[in-house]
């Protein structure tokens, strides 16, 4: 079973996976060769390779866990957490602990083998952003878990480990430092001014106009005045929402166009970049769900400098967002 | 000038580097080829390609900015901040900014292009601590810094761009993040149990043993209890002293061969690993002084799930400190 480790110094989180249980040996294999179709368990006719089903958009009317599917969610085959068992609370002395107890999905975003997420049409992004809702909906109800993450990772060495185009969902016991971070400093605001620190951002870069990329009616995708990496990208809704999963049915084919054209504006400008991104919503329980306004962090990866930052929570950014907005905004795609 | 900016939602300043003005088609170089030791500004007899010397140790009594050094301290000819002029903090409706004034320098830890920091004598690791002690206590004479920070990126993997061993210190108007949660974290501590937090954790591992690398008298070489990445390992004054700068000169020859002995198993169990280390001490600010306690942060680097966890603060760790800990303690060095 994987632990829930805290940090007692700053009260971090971490899932310590002691069924993969690394040796030294491990670390220093060489690069994952690139995966040939017959041989991806993503693939269809390769269902079987995978745990089975827990959704799938099959417009055939296709079996469960045959081919025919356009876009299917099953559970990770390696998990980082265990769905069945209880949290198991501990102390070790000055130390805490819990069981790892959780889900990790993904979510298979196309059957083609060879396209990326930018190579999907609208209607395929629409398609996603209905799974990353569903699942998100569907495992709120489980009172053990208390956030909802859902990820990508693109491209090997921003930790993909398997080619074929996906997304990823944990739900977890504790809400991840960063995201509790957001909600308290939004909370401080709100306290202080009772709007939402989100809402006034959107309201200032909208005037402004220097650091916003593109928007529709219903959002804006735009470069954070304090970003952390190079191009870091932001989409946001216009309008105050806590949370996701509350998105209203109307409003997804808009989401679904202005991700897939900021994707496709970075992937033009930075010749296909790795990338990640991490949709930030409100936390499963409701307390903080007024100040809080979901949004997607885009995250390319560009430059090295990691450990230091990792080690310090300080960033250099070669880059200014006012630059980086120009350079996507004028970007043909 | 550079600008330091702060995300106003959770409160991070990042380093935005104008100067340096990254486009799209800076991020897509060839990786860098191993530097000849004649085009190496760090060589000696290429001292005059370097900014002038700071301090540097000679035995021989030469000349500054000729050959004869042991060890050698610069100004970054691209620094991250400027020593030159005020912080002019200033608002921009909703964020806020100041210049990138700082200090950025390095520390060249051998003449030697060939030799990295575990083919060091425990007497060259001596004078690095000796070096680091004596910037240090400099820079914190500034008025407008807050936080003297060393680190060390070895490998290009890890941010490192010049292979010749160095260290880097960059003075901060502004306490880092991960740094500021240590100090309020363990401010929190003492305030509840009036004892200093790393004083218990060192007490309870040190009766445990499980998690302890090596120790000598004065220091103990650990793996935290929640590390965030495999292998990453803790060296920690086994007595409370708050600031680094303030070690007594008969401690220097422990912490240079258990730093040199740690880094040496670590290169050994995980075949001359990249890696980072940062020094946590307390900032130049006393109010905090007596709950910190200071301590250095090795970070291999060996796995690639970075973007996930810059996008959530959640980490997910494959190999538990209690193995980490056995691998490094048999490893034959």
């Amino acid at each position: 079973m994987p632990e829930l480790r805290k940090d007692p110094v700053i009260g971090r989180w971490v899932i310590i996976s002691t069924e993969r249980g690394k040796r030294p040996s491990d670390f220093s294999g060489a690069p994952k060769r690139r995966t040939e179709s017959k041989l991806c368990p993503f693939c269809p006719g390769n269902e079987s390779a995978t745990p089975p089903e827990i959704m799938a958009f099959r417009p055939d009317s296709s079996e469960p866990n045959k081919p025919g599917w356009t876009l299917r969610v099953i559970s990770n085959k390696y998990p980082a957490l265990r769905i069945e068992g209880d949290l198991n609370r501990e102390g070790l002395g000055i130390f805490d602990k819990m069981n790892g107890v959780g889900a990790h999905e993904v979510i298979i975003e196309t059957p083609d083998h060879d396209k990326d997420l930018v190579d999907l049409s609208v209607k395929q992004m629409e398609d996603l952003i209905w799974a990353y809702r569903a699942r998100t909906m569907d495992l709120r109800k489980d009172p053990r878990f208390r956030y909802i993450l859902i990820f990508k990772n693109q491209g090997e060495t921003a930790g993909a480990s398997l080619e074929h185009s996906h997304s990823q969902l944990i739900a977890t016991p504790i809400v991840p430092k960063r995201v509790m971070e957001e909600v308290e400093g939004a909370g401080k605001y709100y306290g202080y001014k009772e709007r939402c620190i989100f809402c006034d951002i959107i309201k200032q870069e909208v005037s402004g106009d220097e650091r916003v990329v593109i928007q529709n009616e219903s959002f804006i995708s735009l470069e954070p005045f304090a970003p952390r990496f190079p191009f870091e990208t932001w989409i946001l809704p216009k309008k105050h929402f806590p949370a996701f999963e509350d998105i209203k049915k109307e409003n997804i084919p808009e989401l679904a166009a202005i991700l897939l054209e900021t994707l496709q504006r970075l992937a033009k400008a930075l010749n296909n970049p790795p990338y990640n991104y991490v949709l930030h919503t409100s936390p499963v329980d409701n307390d903080y769900a007024e100040e809080y306004h979901w949004h997607i962090e885009i995250m390319p990866k560009l430059t090295r400098v990691a450990g230091f930052e990792w080690g310090t929570g300080f960033y250099i950014n070669p880059t200014t967002p006012e630059d980086a907005a120009a350079y996507l905004r004028e970007v043909e795609i």
